[in-house]
């Protein structure tokens, strides 16, 4: 248990970095939506590296629909997509397999499962996985973009340099534009270097990324515990990396005051909308019509060639590790697909639950 | 549905802030288990008002349990717990209604429910919804307390002050020593006669609670989606006015390197240990045996005197507003027992997931 | 866990036959849902003893509603119903308590609860946990009463005696007319005398309940694990004392060529039908819009005055015992209400799950 | 939705009869099991065609694990086997696309998922899914199999044929000497010849398989919804063609009294135990500890060569139709293993939901 999210749009996934195959089953998704294995492709294109410091492992992530697909639309059935896996090389990891390294889930992986767990590559709690969700993702936009509900993520901060704060349509035509999909050109540059800095330097950085959904309606989410804010940072914390999530004004309003941070009603073309966004889109834990804002924090990649030391759990004993595997320096541009993806499905099933797409489309 | 959290130490909640009760009921709690209404009323005694600014509303919140014990021990049977309200005066609602609150649930709700709900003190969507959790957290900690887990939650920013830093035995100690929960004495003060000011400006004030968790076995959580980090963050954000989740270092590691997050591993007592908590107790979704370490962002209390501009959601007009209805000019030190609550709940339900407490308590 | 129901009409039944109260928590019912005490109370009325052989418990059985309501309407929020339980005599289950009731599920509650289970009156097991669901069945009936559905059911056997078939118009019509809700009037006078035979014996009698569903829409049900027929069977076994449920031809199929059991399909009115319902309402685990015709067998009431043998689980000895508290010769009439509370409760949570009412009712 | 069961063991189902696969993803497995190919096609092979009146189309049924085993063993990650479909032939199918087949899901499946879903073979609806049940189900048994839990299922009536009734010794024994899964040699020859009869006719028989449990601990199952009996079923009902659930005396009850049919308790071995088994090893919901015996009604296959009236679905009109496909004379015997699969699937997950079986295996 624990790979399966979602009450109506349910997705399962499989797979491991170095075994056969990453793949994903959706389960919910509507009959009669086009999709094709090109439509799932392109998306997972973005999520390869290119960017600079990105890892030398070259997947060609060639995408298989094997199920729930006829005649080029959704049946009803669940769809099972898979991306098989070819360009492993496990030996560095068989040899240091007992030596923990730092920062990733070797130890946890290896007390959970008895060291039954597949290590290689990091197995299932590689940032691999994140392949798999956009798979998923990409159906979960298709569906949601019917109703005009589009979903995009940038970068806003790496290495402690921040992108400046633009409108949401800047940061739509902008983020694209560099591999490190970053709207601000110029933070983006910056941020290059500090990475080729760190790549240097056998180190590695974290930053932020900050997800937006638009054109959502409002009234999304149940109250409580499945709640609309809870069931996306959920979802988030599912991709590798992640040590926090804030919505609209987020930690900042521990020093902000009620009359700052309220988000005051008014009326535009007839609709009610807030003059300000500070609860990111959420109040009560129900969409309020705005756009969400959800920003999440990324973590340095745990792999860095720097010596570090750590205790071989089979011996009991101290050792030194450098991490010698092929490695991003910067997993957070990667990782901007994934968040995209784990909105799109969370939304895509709060709108099915709503009953907000019909279960047969045409 | 959303009222529902857990997978085997399942918590349902009802209520709301002006009807006639909050409730809950604890289903999948083992079975021998002592527990009396003194044990949840000495919890649920902690969210009561009593610091500087909190609300004059003065519930007596007697715990009542009418299901699921008996001869003192629970039966294995659902454990319906529930306190009776007695202290509404609902008029301000009602004259109100339909003039939306800046920072509440009310036009969410309002579209979500068709304008159904129960708006008088903000329904299901009040803060008060956290007694019902404080009871449920109650059971969940006597259970938990069995394999000698401790939670406890402190103040550790309000209004832009922060406490400062110390060890966890000097915060468990110390919080408990002011009406703030703040394990500074010295923040604490200046914590207060911000809070009176802002009460004086008829304003509010947000901040920051540190949830801790200790003795916490290596192992807990799912991989991927049902991960510890995930599923204790869902549950945070079912606290109203909750607006980030961070685990240890937290959004702070955009700012830092590999070699400074990573924590490296060490032995002591024959034990693997970190020597750094930055992975805030969590790697890879598992838990790690350090403290977990989580935070959260609450916002400044919705309801302010001063006036706000708005709308009338009936007229389609805008209008104007001042909140006057009995309510927190700081809701953080309330919110420190429903962190605890909701850490205890997750935590308990990963044991019991685990089988690491049997079904049946001798 | 266990005595939750449904995924989005989601029910929580908690209370005991000899503790505080029966109660259950209905959530996920769309708002502006019309629903009265009375209403609930009229449903309840239905499974109260009356009918020869029944029990001498005489329980006021007055439901209140304590959340979820407001203005006499639903909310949205969950609602929770409840009966405080009076007449209550635990004085021979506690002389008894450790002599196993043959029949009773006293011996499996010990084992899984180890001896801490409420074993008055069998507690969390007794056949009055179904006045909670006809509570919840209330509302669920109303709710797909608005597409036009109807459930009803009426007790097909008894002891043997088979009431003769007839068109469901006059099922409907004549099952009310007795307390025994066979709608044969000359089958239940030989049932009537049978009852009252195994009454002077110290006996009891068990029979057969046909529930059945009209004007469902096709459609209703995913296929494979979550399908009708499926979830409908398994709310069902939530009766206590079902031991089989069939659907349609049931375990007669067993005797029927595929020539006789294939329902033809014809065209009536323009809409596809089929001129018979060997079936019963269902094909590949989803409804065919022709009535739900599903049977449950119920086994004789294990409470019965003549000595059997059995064991004392205390002492590890062989005992005798003759169950001497207040029970009902013949169960199945008074389960007839909860087998119709169960229909509607599964159909009303896969119209949810379809989109087909709304989550706000005008 | 609606492919998936379980809540600790939990499979996800996907494919159809004639696309690529069918396929199961299993999530929850513990880590450290020992499993091959081999012996999951093992399991899968006694699904296969062979006995009187089988289909004629021969699949291979070769199963691919492609995730969740490293070294020969679960590694905790879920589990993906599937087999890929090869001797399809869908011409047929194509070209009486709009003419319902009786007793098939044609004309449910058309309108739940609006004529897109795959009716090729039946496509999800398919009796072809149970290949896929198979393969989790073999996983299951094994891991049930530690605590010495038997599964094993066979045919005791097939068109009206009834096997005499046996030991469970003898019934294991005997069940897998001819193919169609009879113990009673006897009444298997005449099923044989019943059922060979019944293809020269272009008809089709129906039947009973009874599904046998041993060495079950006593104590599986929750009270209430999620009871032992409840979940079985509706594990069962996921099996094409199933009609009817009963656990020990079934519908049978309906003619007995309490007196007849309450199992006494005795002691044996120290452990108590019934002398009769009329509950099936069920009460209350919970298992017994004694044999779970349950049996499903199984349906006569819906294809049939016989020309039977008929609705073409596109011009609504009626129309005639001979199923030409290739197809089973009765599916009954090929329903055994699927039969047994659900079965340890749902117990494994009880005993997993229970903490018998250790998450992690040595």
């Amino acid at each position: 248990m624990g790979n399966s999210l979602g009450k109506i749009f349910n997705v399962t996934g499989f797979g491991e970095s170095h075994g056969n195959c990453m793949g994903i089953v959706v389960d919910g998704c509507p009959a009669g939506l086009p999709i094709t294995e090109a439509d799932i492709q392109q998306e997972v294109e973005r999520r390869r590296p290119g960017a600079a410091g990105t890892t030398e492992r070259w997947e060609p992530d060639r995408v298989e629909i094997i199920s729930g697909i006829y005649d080029g639309n959704t049946t009803g059935a669940p769809v099972c997509m898979l991306s098989w896996n070819k360009d492993m090389d496990s030996g560095v990891y068989k040899k240091n397999r007992f030596a923990l390294r730092p920062g990733h889930a070797d130890y946890t992986a290896f007390v959970k499962y008895g060291g039954c767990n597949d290590f290689r590559g990091g197995g299932r709690f590689s940032g691999r996985i994140t392949l798999a969700y956009v798979m998923a993702g990409t159906i979960a936009r298709k569906l949601i973009g019917r109703l005009g509900i589009d979903v995009f993520a940038h970068v806003v901060e790496i290495g402690g340099i921040k992108a400046r704060a633009q409108e949401l349509a800047g940061i739509k035509e902008n983020a694209g534009k560099n591999p490190l999909w970053c709207a601000d050109p110029e933070a983006a540059d910056r941020m290059t270097r500090l990475i080729e800095q760190a790549k240097q330097e056998k180190d590695s950085l974290g930053g932020i990324i900050e997800g937006i959904a638009v054109n959502l309606p409002a009234g999304l989410g149940e109250p409580v515990f499945d709640n609309f804010d809870g069931e996306l940072s959920k979802a988030l914390f599912a991709i590798p990396a992640v040590k926090g999530v804030e919505f609209g004004a987020g930690f900042a309003v521990a020093g902000m005051k009620g009359s700052q941070n309220n988000d005051l009603y008014d009326i535009k073309d007839g609709r009610i909308i807030t003059r300000t966004n500070n609860a990111g889109g959420v109040l009560g834990g129900i969409s309020t019509g705005m756009p969400v804002v959800v920003r999440v924090a990324v973590k340095p990649t745990a792999s860095i060639g720097k010596n570090q030391e750590t205790v071989d759990i089979q011996k009991m004993t101290k050792t030194g590790l450098a991490v010698t595997g092929r490695h991003d320096t910067c997993i957070v541009p990667r990782a901007v697909p994934g968040v995209e993806a784990m909105m799109a499905v969370t939304i895509c099933d709060f709108i099915l639950q709503a009953g907000l797409i019909p279960r047969v489309l045409s």
